[in-house]
């Protein structure tokens, strides 16, 4: 087995941190993105939509999709759970993985992609005004989980989950981004402080 | 149980389609999208995001977000299952469902919220330059997809899933999208018909 890894990127790093908070190891193959190494070679080979991570298995069976690969470890080894316990408790987890992501990590990486000058060459065309409207669009969400996070620890409930990696990673992502994470919201910083915290943040 | 319902709305719709292939019934509570009325009253009380489906359980608890309810009625329903099976079958539905979400569904979405024009009130700004940009996006994900059902039944292999369901309520919202299913695709043109022909298609 062997992942295809994109270093700093948003979408591996959430892979390696799970992989860390479940203790499992896997081999890397890491990927230059900043050279486009994703978008020919070896990764568009294992995936038409030239994107990182890529999960090859022994058989040769690949996997692709960040939740996907996730989800692939998480039945395979159970503990910790990080999708959540019982009916009620893996909906919840899902739930608030699939808000995190696409009301938090999805404009700001939007943000990124169709402002930030690096993206040119990645995001054909950008289109600014899009990047620009997604930067409220992400604070409003803050908002809201801001007042979420007043009442627990994670995300999704007491326990840590994946959607509490996907947080960290959108929340880390704001920088290069441009968008700050406004000193009112202290329960958010709060939990993105505890989420650094811990070693997986590292991965 | 209830389930607050949307209509015509393609979220609301994969629901339906999931408890009806599940043979599952849950009472429904209409909510007149075209009239806005998910922006306030029942429905804003219930989800922040004030968006369409809503799931309150008897106890109160609410669920959001189509895939996260899915999932619930899939961990206590298990037959069929429509999220896999086994940990390689989980995450290879897992996978497909994401990237007919991802690269299908949204930019589909995308283009007739941003291009419509019954849509002004529900995305503001509408940025039309966005929309258009997504057609093309669309139908690259889709010659992905005709190439991959060339050897297959169903999106993520021989069984029906809940990537199908995502996959038959974004080919459907390309018609109000104004986005033609171009006659060469004839794999996604067999695939699709199939999947309308189901009798779930009408939930």
């Amino acid at each position: 087995m062997k992942l295809y890894d994109g270093g700093r990127a948003p979408n591996p790093r959430r892979v390696r941190i799970f992989l860390a908070e479940k203790g499992i190891s896997v081999p890397l193959v890491p990927v230059d993105m900043a050279a486009l190494e994703h978008k020919g070679g070896a990764v568009a080979e294992r995936n038409p939509l030239r994107r990182l991570p890529v999960l090859e298995l022994d058989d040769g069976t690949i996997l692709t999709e960040t939740i996907a690969i996730c989800r692939y470890f998480e039945e395979l080894h159970r503990a910790p759970p990080l999708f959540g316990t019982g009916a009620l408790g893996k909906a919840l987890v899902e739930m608030w993985q699939r808000r995190l992501e696409l009301n938090l990590f999805m404009p700001v990486a939007q943000a990124f992609r169709h402002i930030h000058p690096a993206m040119k060459e990645w995001e054909v065309p950008q289109v600014p005004a899009w990047g620009e409207i997604n930067k409220p669009k992400a604070l409003e969400f803050l908002e809201i989980l801001d007042r979420e996070l007043a009442s627990r620890q994670f995300a999704a409930g007491d326990a840590f989950s994946i959607a509490d990696i996907t947080g960290l990673c959108a929340v880390d992502f704001m920088k290069p981004a441009r968008i700050a994470v406004p000193e009112t919201f202290g329960n958010v910083r709060r939990w993105h402080q505890a989420l650094k915290a811990r070693p997986s943040a590292e991965a």
